[in-house]
């Protein structure tokens, strides 16, 4: 429980017996309370043998399956989708024989079983496959561990074994000294061994289904290094920033940014508008990022003691304030009014994302759809309510298009792995939380 | 983890939701790691809703019972008993109505899969269900806590609905104001609800078996305020050293006891011999009791500070200590050593049990066979060996028939719970850590 | 903070700097609140490098010498007496050269400060001064480590320099393999160094004063295998029991104890009375000792849990049952009332030693007058206050006698140091809890 | 011990006593050992009460007044300047009278025994002493509690009692609602207490002797938002930017930062210089500073994982970095290596201070002359050294005018306290990290 450098004691580590594979996760608690119990990777052992598994997302018929496995005579331990998934896997499909599990088979049963959303790891014996659910809604991409002698002559692709890992953003690769290779792809199977990386499979979606990878990823969720379908999350959260000011355009003295997470879509801004960008916040490092603290109290605590006013930077000026994102209207409101109190004549709020109205059921934590801003009465008239002068957001096309347009361009540049996939490789993006549109028919 | 009094803090314990039942375990390692997940009760979902499962015991078949269950298609996320015997009871069995668990059938189904050895509480919904397998292996007994305001106008039987506990040892029942009341029987499934104790069923042994309740409860494990077959641990412990005086009486002075656990039989010694009984040791009470610790080096750190000899008392004269067992002859000779180093002229050493030879498959945790001193060539000359003057064991007779004389007279006195269950209180116990004889075969 | 064993870790232990001396503290707090900075020994940086201080007792002009240090212009950053006494070192006496501090008439100095109660060691460089105020009120005795190797050929006296070990109780002696060697004399100072063990002077009494050892140390506060003046305290408390036979001998069927503090007295009385002597009570094992525990509620809370009734040993019969010492009268009554409702026709209590009715001012933690069953009105009927059929205590008179008689026997037998310090062998002791004579006149 | 977060639980915060004043402490360990005993603030009893101190500094001469206090007989229990200031205080002053304590002469002869650095908090029974050297080392601000009820009708000045708080930095005021009020002035004794705030004195510097607050303050160590001399620290450094693209223009594509305390300075160069300011690096929210780690190799293993690289931003370009100080040389190294490996065409390395060649004794945890970079044979060619393409340092006439342009114009505009306090508010910097010249000899 904890950070990973609390969790784990320098002795815990070195008490692990390294081989040469190895799964491990960082819960973001979503569906299944932040317990000892739902930590991943769950671990079963089976009639042939230990198998475990790594889980990001959130199953949508979750509840469906408890029931399938339960009526099979199955008791499960714990709330999570992990134990649900090793569960099924751990059943033997009526074709397989008795003593040769057939691995790949079982996963596809799964995949059957369940359209979205998992990116899975799933470690057996000597060989870790990564996948990824047909519509793509969760990340998973590839990494190279190339020995430093290796850098100056390179392997020659997936049958090199230097070393790779896998993970949901590819910002975690620089700090262990690995390069992003590719995406898993929506519906692929990938499997990791002593033998290198190998795609066994990709299932396809429902006839006429477009992927559906999380829009919300590039709009807040993802370290702004890391790059999705292409591109980097930086130049998305630029892109929108200068849509933005296209879209919303602002009669104002400086521009300046929530720090850190809407600083590129204020530099976006500033670029488009010819406005100066300025900070006007500085952040207390000592306190963590809103998002991941579970308790709504310990988040309003938090804002006041988080920034520090750079009040000289903008006394007697109208400020454009950027932020990325406005969910419940808890934390922008005492900004406002610490800026005005400071000195700001006027402020007016950017933000580089459209109005979030309808809850997630595919992995990210989104509040009640009654505790969501866009959804209460106060709404109408959100900058009155939030004290700000004037307050504009980004239109849902003009966050698709400022996503989309770069993955156009990127597409030809990128290795494929298979021209048969091609179909995988179309456009699309789930976009839920926002529109209500969700890429599968949600069962209960 | 840890003792009951670290491991739950009063905050712990307030927040737990408080209702009419609940069900508990302190675990005393044996198979399995002593690890977090291995903690019971374990607690799973069914498709009828949740079941948790205490186990004291040992399974004697639990390798063969999990192929089974994974072999169904179930993985098995700990190496615990107690998951294995959820999984078995969350299978339906096939004569079962869809939407009417029938726990009975299940326990019993349960029961046939495995002889012993197992006391368990299952909790579902409001019920506890009592179960002592059919050779009665491990404890379990009944008692009954009495409101103060009834104490002089007391309840009338098993349809009293004042409250009821269920235990391994009678003795716990004192420290929360319970009376003993009853042993569940081998083989008997007690169901305890609102509705007062109710015994469900008998399940038999195979024609021709006899009960096999552990001896060594009686020699060593169980706190001698305990009452077990309707005869008090003390008692029978006194009654070993009185035979133990008359098949190995001894030419000394005085008679002393490894206190605590051998002071019974030390008295009963001294009463038979009509040697005056002295101590020669004290406790240091700071020091846990020796059988209890994991580690090896542990145990033998332990015995020089456990200790302090209580020299004028025994100076120049010849000692008979009476042990209650000896398992590894680690901690007897040290003892000796301390003794005649503070004076002691002679020290006879006189075990109130035969030597412990055979490991046990049914709970106790007794050292590897290569590790029990009774099998080491030393055992020869086990006096040498450890110091000693003389030393000799009681023989498994004189075991047998102490524990067993005060069970007939006993009988009569008890209440006999229904006619037809007359088999069931055939007298027979398990020493099969000292001959070798098991209860039942052993399946691997 | 806490037991040795678990405030301090193995890591800790082997991040000390070894060396060939030291000195450590374990702490039952008195005066001076538990707390951290309170925990000995108390170190400071003198002028003429670092001393430590460990103390036992409690200093019965503390108050005043608080003040006295405080007027020099120190302030004093704990409440304890060690910090006091060394602030009091640190002082250069007057008479001193600056570059050579005479540690000697530093300590001298402070014995004339202060005359009781104290036991100290204080280190200083590369020697351990072992000093006991000139009353010798708290214990301090002398042990010798003697190399396996000279076992059989020992060395030759103070001069020898295998090593040697200083503490208050003799039996801490056996659990490191180190041998008593004698007592610390009242008012003595004796220093330990790599050349030995040396007495450098022995302070006196005032004309007339007799020694002052705590006798409560005989009757409830040591470990029975502790030597004290030439006797080994279990003995004491035999002899106690003996004499309490014979002043206040009972008509009842068996005698027992509570155990283990009181069961030499127990088997004394049995040997003197001629009734049988068994067990009535067993202690369950996990509750920690009585007295230690800081807080009311929890030592209550603690009686009912700590003792189990062997109901078969006395049911039916009337029971003399022997208790060391009764403080608040909290303990013995539900031990009766469970003695009682076990079966038990009578129970009688005799106590080993005389009423406790008057405070503590020189280290043990007695409660107030107020608390003390001895004081209060409910003393009048005691029987009838704790539910006893009579309660009996042993006279003052009775406790000093069997606590001397067995001194004057071992004075010749003992090593004396000097045929000049005769005076300071002079019997006496303090009984000032029971009489409310005190040694010293008690300044405020 | 740790962050106040997990120093005190909520229990230990309710359990404070609250009354209407009370000091703390967070150190930031630079003389004395990291360790409990040395924590602040540091409490004695005193002949008329308890005294407790907080401190902010380092005294020059420690080691001297250590010998001092010692030499008055006084033992230091540890080695913190805390202590050695409560025995300093304690001290009764020949002319005071004995009952009547007057602190503020006892202050005022401590001034004179220790010329700087300290910054203090002195609580004694209701009255809190506000205290900076007489050279202003290092920084001490008071802050005004403006209850909510009284915001728009405020208070009358230094006699208002609404509530005050004092700090070393203004940042820490916004977090509780406090306003930022005043300095504590160089050499000023200011006391705090229910009768609001008061000026006692100002302990003059040596004729001729200039102020000497710690630049360092604005080049890295305060918070971007707090004020000293009436101008906050972010203006600062914004200035010492443009005045580094003054003295050290580059021809380069783009400025950037190492985030985040070089960002103003950053900005300030791109402003003056024209140039485009983007971000090349993202930081990893869950590391903290590099400077506040106590470890070297923790420090080195930190940078690896602190940043991502923003690859597209940057990728073909010619850089400008901005650093505030190069210390070591050990972040700033694998930083260019991370950009050029991610396609920067050249690093150019600009940094916003002096070479840092000298040590801090006045409280700043500097690392030893041969530990810094500008100390070693490798400065010569620290561009090649570090794998830069250059590298330029802003000058000392540059920083300390960028420092002082600001406090001229901003004398007139504040509050002065006195007129004939004038001579405090001369302008002075110290700069013996850079120059070697310290404010007073340095005794040893």
């Amino acid at each position: 429980m904890g950070l990973v450098s609390t969790a784990f004691s320098p002795e815990a580590l070195l008490n692990l017996r390294y081989d040469n594979l190895g799964i491990c996760h960082t819960r973001y608690s979503t569906s299944g309370i932040s317990e000892l119990q739902n930590c991943q990777p769950f671990v079963v052992d089976t009639l042939h043998g230990r198998i475990a598994v790594a889980h990001n997302g959130e199953l949508v018929n979750a509840h469906a399956l408890r029931k399938k496995v339960m009526r099979h005579g199955v008791g499960l331990s714990t709330s999570s989708d992990s134990e649900l998934i090793t569960q099924l896997l751990a059943f033997t499909p009526p074709m397989e024989e008795l003593d040769a599990p057939d691995w790949v088979a079982r996963i596809k049963n799964l995949m059957m079983e369940t359209p979205t959303s998992y990116s899975l790891l799933i470690m057996y014996k000597d060989v870790i496959y990564a996948v990824r659910d047909p519509y793509g809604n969760r990340p998973l991409c590839i990494g190279r561990i190339v020995p430093i002698s290796k850098l100056h002559s390179p392997g020659t692709g997936e049958g090199d074994t230097e070393g790779w890992v896998v993970s949901s953003e590819s910002c975690s690769f620089q700090s262990i000294g690995a390069k992003y290779y590719r995406e898993v792809l929506p519906g692929e199977i990938v499997q990791i061994s002593n033998h290198g990386v190998k795609s066994l499979t990709v299932v396809p979606r429902p006839e006429g289904d477009l992927p559906a990878f999380c829009i919300f990823e590039y709009v807040y969720f993802a370290r702004p290094d890391s790059v999705f379908e292409g591109q980097m999350v930086y130049t998305v959260r630029q892109r929108c920033g200068r849509r933005l000011a296209i879209e919303a355009p602002t009669d104002a003295d400086v521009v300046s940014t929530v720090p850190e997470s809407a600083t590129p879509a204020a530099l976006g801004y500033a670029q488009q508008s010819g406005l100066p960008y300025i900070e006007v916040l500085c952040k207390n490092r000592y306190v963590g990022r809103t998002f991941i603290q579970p308790n709504t109290r310990l988040r309003q605590l938090g804002v006041a003691k988080k920034f520090g006013a750079l009040t000289d930077n903008f006394a007697g000026k109208r400020v454009v304030l950027i932020d990325d994102s406005i969910v419940r209207g808890n934390t922008i409101s005492p900004i406002i009014k610490l800026l005005k109190e400071a000195g700001a004549t006027e402020v007016h709020i950017r933000v580089a994302s459209p109005p979030i109205r309808y809850p997630c059921y595919m992995g990210i934590n989104i509040p009640t759809k009654e505790e969501l801003i866009a959804n209460k009465p106060e709404f109408k008239d959100i900058a009155g309510y939030i004290g700000a002068d004037s307050v504009e957001y980004l239109t849902v096309e003009g966050l698709v298009s400022a996503v989309q347009e770069g993955i156009a361009s990127q597409q030809e540049k990128e290795k494929m792995i298979s021209s048969t996939n091609k179909s995988s490789r179309r456009v699309g993006h789930c976009t839920a939380c926002l529109t209500g549109k969700y890429p599968v028919e949600l069962e209960w």
